[in-house]
């Protein structure tokens, strides 16, 4: 941490931090500028946290040096991290796709869309059993009911199951039927979820906040790991900003970003990204430039009466389409060898 | 919700959209434009909501013409909501201050902030035993040792209490020692833990989700108070923008705006709502002035020792000073009958 | 500036810019920390401007320390400045409304504006002659025309003229009838427009840009002090945010921000920054409270019949409402000595 | 155009509304809801947009049905723009590479880049002459200096020319030397600007303004179309967003967007849009995917010596590499009929 004083800070000023930081078992090295004086803290930054340097006087600021995560930083793993999820791997130069409906609404609708994934070459069923929705009187989910209906589209397609856990009591209960248990953006900071699938040895699929920053994701993502869960992997799928022709601001460059300061393998979601069905192809496509590791998006069988999210869910044809040229490409990129980030530099 | 259909929709486009809005048991209305025709669909919107118009052929986009909250609206309650807070009444004109630590840390530094809270002349008396924080690694909260800290406090100055509550397990907990239970912005879409404050009859505290828009801020209170609980405050405490200068964006228009849409009561954080203990003075004085119904802010024995969030938490001398004005700027408005927002146009 | 380097730097790196450093004639000085080192910058910043350190090897990020802006800062100018626009001082404790419609859109219309500006209390009259507008097609404004009419409500009222001027080829006529030249948001980075209106003698308001720091903005005032005008004036009208209830999100915190960052005065523009016609006295009176050195409205006679902006513009009767509030709330404020910002701390 | 009432809206309201519609010369069609009317507007649109609807009574709000933007529609022009610039066609399915540093700093540095732009395959050369910058204090650019460079530059290597011009006075000159003109993205709204390039007939690349929505960036379009000039390619080169990891959020689903609503080509700055040279081959290759007729990048001979944006700038070595990949990638997709995004739908 760097404590940059005001031009006026007194001698007498700079001496109070020196105390607190000396106090705090840490050294301080004062470096003189032109205009104001700077008071590096060299030592475990974990001391360094419970001080409140910005309200002390003769402080104007202070920066942050080093990250706040260490697990799911890059540099405590250099290597690629490779979760195994019921035996199909994800990261480490794999791809793999999940598709599926926003929401399992009956076991016909299931079903059929199960079948539709796995003949365009998904490896994972997706379907929300349990739907945290803006409004309470929307369609919330079908519950047990609805992971029952997803263990017995695993059986029949061979496909493994990611759906979402919304509330700790809950993470018993989806843990039993799904291969990944998915965190969605609107409990990315919902700690104890965290630390409750953290303590699970299931491989969690953790989305990105709506409003937040990388920093603040690989932070929610050590929540996970620090409590013994190594399985994490992450999901881009879009943040708010002003723009209100598409639904989010699909964030493609947290890809590469993610790539540079973590280990973990990241999965893009083009249908929250966008929540246009039109953009999902070239999203998916640039994704898979980008260096994702894997696709997430809504298909079903017939989206005009989907119970939920049909504007942004493909039809059975459009994701053949896509699934076609999707993995062509991916195929291209690999042999290729067009590594899209170089981490050695 | 109107459907907008694009120039190019075919009469067969629009006989599919008809029929769609009839079998759904509602009524359809077709206005034929210059560029492109409308279709507006009339009746219960529940039932629109689970038809995916945009997924439909011909379709351009929808637009929502009513809300999705009933129970939080003015037009269902006309007059404001006054809550009662263990005999103090919040809403309806009068005026409450909440202040104290972010966290509690000690015995001794919580009785000491809730003396000074006292002599400054706030009603409540804040301080988080369960502290949601960005990384694992921060200091997370005393739980319920600092919960009998706040009940002693109570007992000690008679100031109520309001403290946070982050997970559903710990609602009871929470609920037997504090008077009024905070939801935090990480948590305001939490449906789970909504929907379990929402059934118990304490008063909530909902505070406004950090990337949340006032409609979806009052489809979340609509959550706790469709499970029966009508004793919901409003908090706005700024919300993320591209601006680094302030922790978030204080939207002080949120007030204006909550009062129109809405008859909760509104609180107003102008600690979290800046991030500087500089400009919390200011914002507190604009709070009162765009009519909110009380303030809640963070008051530090000694902030440059605080455990969290030392830079926006006033000193000692800094609150007294505040409140002095607030509560004398609040006077004069009362006296001169200066409503800010206007009911009746 | 300081340069925080990669934790796998080599001495090699760290030599490498310590030599790039002594060649720009400037004293690097080096903090050996746990997990990695940084390097302070002394001397003249803009030196160090012309040297990309972050594209260097073993750096991760450089992080500036001092400001860009030194006309506009407080510490160049510890007192406020009071800016004379005809006979009329803004800034230092005054406060002044400027009123009007949106646009000049007819004699009668301006003229009529004018009485009732003039009855409300304001002491300028706005109205646009040069109209920034979205679409092509949109009213574009009576140019020449309009700055006559504003020139002839001057002589009627005595009201001082303030209006935008949107190009450099403009900024002599306009200049010629107005007293006060208006910046619009849109062109707050427009630099060569800056240092037009920075050669002249006039005063200028120069908005907060749509999505413009307050950095930038304080940036964007140096542009026109550094040119020889001393008489700027800031205006905050909202800036851009994921909220769409509200037109922009009025960023009160910002009157505070650039109360201690510069000696600047600020103006507060409720109409833009709401959108609404509804909100804009609670955010008038709220700016008072905040500080702000006056306020900037849309009024027009009959806003139904507006060519633009209607949706925020007061009818003549809300006018007069909020003025009368308003003057009362600052006269409370000056009274009591009720500063909303301590610049001594 | 779509005017919601108010539940509470009376007889008189709705009449007092029809009213003005018919003076208009237009057609009001009333559709009554179960909670409220609603009047549809029929007719041509610019008449409409000078009565503020949302200013009458009655009314709660107004919805835009059809677009603002004429010209730039793919409606009034189905197939896909192509523009032709000094021989170099660009759209409808080619693909241009525009490459260079970000400013002219000096004949040899600007030699040495054309030389690496060229044999790295490029077709353009890039290189700012006119810079706009934040702080006055920074490197303005040399100006007509720095053009004539570029022309020396054009006529060694037999690269197009693009170049910024940020002042109507400057037009004429850029225009001489240029190929293509380039409106920076805080020029985005400076229509005084827009109409100037727009009476010229070179080309132009109008960049998306930083908090500009793609509706905003296509109205932007259309003043230049407007005034006679067909020529207009668009560049995304990042939005404003919260995150402060990269300077700027690339929006690459603007490019299916656009690509859907115009038939304009675009443009990507992934140099720009990332503010980090790591990110930038990533997003290149998620560009070419996305679909984008082209990409422009910043290079510089040598990265941490350039004036301006060094932190951004590829190295000669990282460039070629990527831009081996780049145009592999495209004749992949080329070869693949991989169109990422259908227009016929």
């Amino acid at each position: 941490m760097v404590i940059i004083m005001k031009p006026e800070a007194s001698a007498q000023n700079i001496k109070g931090i020196v105390e607190v930081i000396h106090n705090a078992g840490l050294t301080a090295k004062v470096t003189e500028g032109v205009q104001q004086q700077i008071v590096a803290v060299i030592g475990d930054k974990s001391r360094v946290a419970t001080v409140a340097f910005d309200a002390m006087p003769g402080v104007d600021h202070t920066v942050a040096i080093s990250k706040s995560y260490k697990l799911a930083s890059r540099e405590s793993h250099p290597r690629d991290s490779v979760i195994n999820v019921d035996g199909i791997e994800i990261g480490g130069g794999t791809f793999t796709v999940m598709a599926g409906p926003c929401a399992v609404e009956s076991r016909e609708q299931l079903l059929t869309a199960a079948e539709i994934a796995k003949k365009g070459g998904a490896q994972f069923l997706r379907g929300g059993a349990y739907k945290p929705r803006t409004s309470p009187y929307s369609f919330q989910g079908l519950e047990e009911e609805g992971l029952k209906y997803l263990a017995e589209a695993k059986e029949k397609t061979g496909l493994r199951i990611v759906t979402e856990v919304t509330e700790v009591e809950a993470v018993e209960t989806v843990a039993h039927y799904a291969d990944l248990l998915q965190i969605g953006a609107r409990n990315m900071q919902n700690f104890r979820l965290l630390k409750e699938v953290g303590r699970t040895n299931k491989p969690v699929m953790l989305k990105r906040g709506l409003a937040a920053t990388i920093d603040e994701w690989l932070n929610a993502a050590e929540y996970i790991l620090s409590e013994g869960n190594e399985n994490v992997i992450l999901c881009e799928r879009g943040i708010r900003s002003y723009e209100t022709y598409t639904r989010n601001t699909l964030d493609l460059s947290a890809v590469a970003a993610v790539k540079h300061l973590s280990h973990l393998p990241i999965i893009v979601d083009p249908s929250h990204g966008t929540g246009k069905w039109r953009l999902v192809k070239p999203m998916a496509l640039a994704a898979v430039a980008a260096g994702a590791d894997g696709l997430i998006m809504e298909m079903h069988p017939n989206p005009a009466k989907a119970l939920s999210d049909g504007a942004q869910s493909l039809t059975p044809e459009h994701y053949y389409d896509l699934m076609t040229d999707v993995l062509k490409l991916k195929d291209f990129m690999r042999d290729e060898h067009m590594e899209s980030i170089d981490l050695e530099d």
